[in-house]
């Protein structure tokens, strides 16, 4: 059995969730909060961050999202979320990079530093112009996943893939955070509404952080 | 023939430059300078970032190095750079995102900014705080990675791979701009001496940047 180490709001926890529950692989969770920087999680993970993914029977330790997503996808034919030739899996995989990197970093990071992180580790309030241009950027990220389903059925093209999960996993936490303004994006409300409805994300719809809620419409599949 | 949209210290640039150069795959080089922000350039890459492989033949866009490296390795056999099992290859995976992010974000990137980025684009000086900070880091990754080699022959494994050249490329950068001190890591050294001297990092080591030159040592291969 499976043992991911991830906390609720972790969006590279979701994203490696997401590719379980599609495969329909069992895991267990162990809540693991990466700054409390424990020595036995870096003894595990030098690089101190969540998810983990450990097969205790089998003595694997998995590490960084990217390539435990990669390791499943080698090792677990069904459910394949790299559908295509070459050209369609680099496609995939350049906008599960952008979600990773870049809708995290100027939206999702900011969003958790302020509203979680302060508050739970540094007992401080957020701070309101940061706050305001996390969301600012949030709505500019949105108008090209807008664009973008309006050229393709799924994130990465005609097929579901690991992008939309990559989406839906960073595009979930920023929510929960109040950080996302759905007017205007009816595209990608559109889309999003299709992926909360999945048996795979339901679990994670459910759950909720210690120290910050989320919004009323959160983890409805109409809103 | 592909062309590799890039500039000289780019080091996802050159960890796809080494790939190419492993694999005996020739490719041009286009001068780009992301800080510029081209507008045909972000045509082409909506996140504004080199590198970019194309192959106008083909009319193939490649965005994200750990994509390209991907969609190389899925389309030439030759030279593998992912070898051995899928736990194999979770653990290359592994330290290639060690270094593109947590030694890039720590190292490569603070001493990118004050070095070349603040010269050429803001016409500033660096900060000695910052730089001092940078080399810090940089001496203890570095005592992380003679550990790393202490136990096998290369980074991943007793296998040449990937991950050997994401280290390769984010240290060189470190290196020319004058951010590594050797003393005390001869396991790191002894191998960056054996990476020096292969056929695909060799043109790379004779390029340089404008506004800023390495230090005396950085292309020897004896240093
Ligand atoms: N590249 C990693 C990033 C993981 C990551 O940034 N995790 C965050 C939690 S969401 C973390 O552990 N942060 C603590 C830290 O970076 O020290 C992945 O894809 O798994
Ligand atoms: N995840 C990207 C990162 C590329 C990256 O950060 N490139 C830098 C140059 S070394 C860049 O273009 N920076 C400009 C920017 O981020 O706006 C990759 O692996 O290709």
């Amino acid at each position: 059995m499976w043992q991911l180490y991830q906390f609720p709001l972790c969006p590279f926890s979701r994203k490696v969730r997401l590719l379980l529950g599609e495969k329909g692989e069992g895991y267990e969770l162990v809540r693991e909060s990466p700054w409390d920087q424990r020595d036995e999680f870096l003894d595990m993970n030098p690089a101190g961050q969540t998810p983990v993914l450990v097969d205790k029977v089998g003595g694997l330790v998995l590490i960084d999202s990217a390539a435990i997503c990669d390791y499943l996808e080698e090792t677990i034919e069904r459910a394949t979320m790299l559908p295509g030739t070459a050209a369609h899996r680099a496609e995939i995989r350049r906008l599960a990079v952008w979600f990773d990197h870049k809708f995290h970093d100027e939206v999702v990071r900011p969003l958790m530093y302020e509203r979680m992180e302060k508050r739970l580790v540094h007992r401080l309030s957020p701070d309101a112009k940061a706050l305001r241009e996390a969301m600012r950027l949030a709505n500019s990220h949105l108008d090209y996943v807008d664009w973008l389903l309006d050229h393709r059925r799924w994130m990465a093209g005609p097929l579901f893939s690991l992008a939309d999960l990559a989406a839906a996993a960073h595009i979930s936490v920023a929510d929960y955070l109040g950080g996302i303004d759905w007017r205007g994006h009816d595209r990608t409300r559109h889309w999003y509404a299709g992926m909360k409805s999945r048996p795979s994300f339901r679990p994670l719809l459910s759950e909720r952080m210690e120290v910050v809620g989320p919004p009323d419409h959160y983890d409805k599949v109409d809103f």
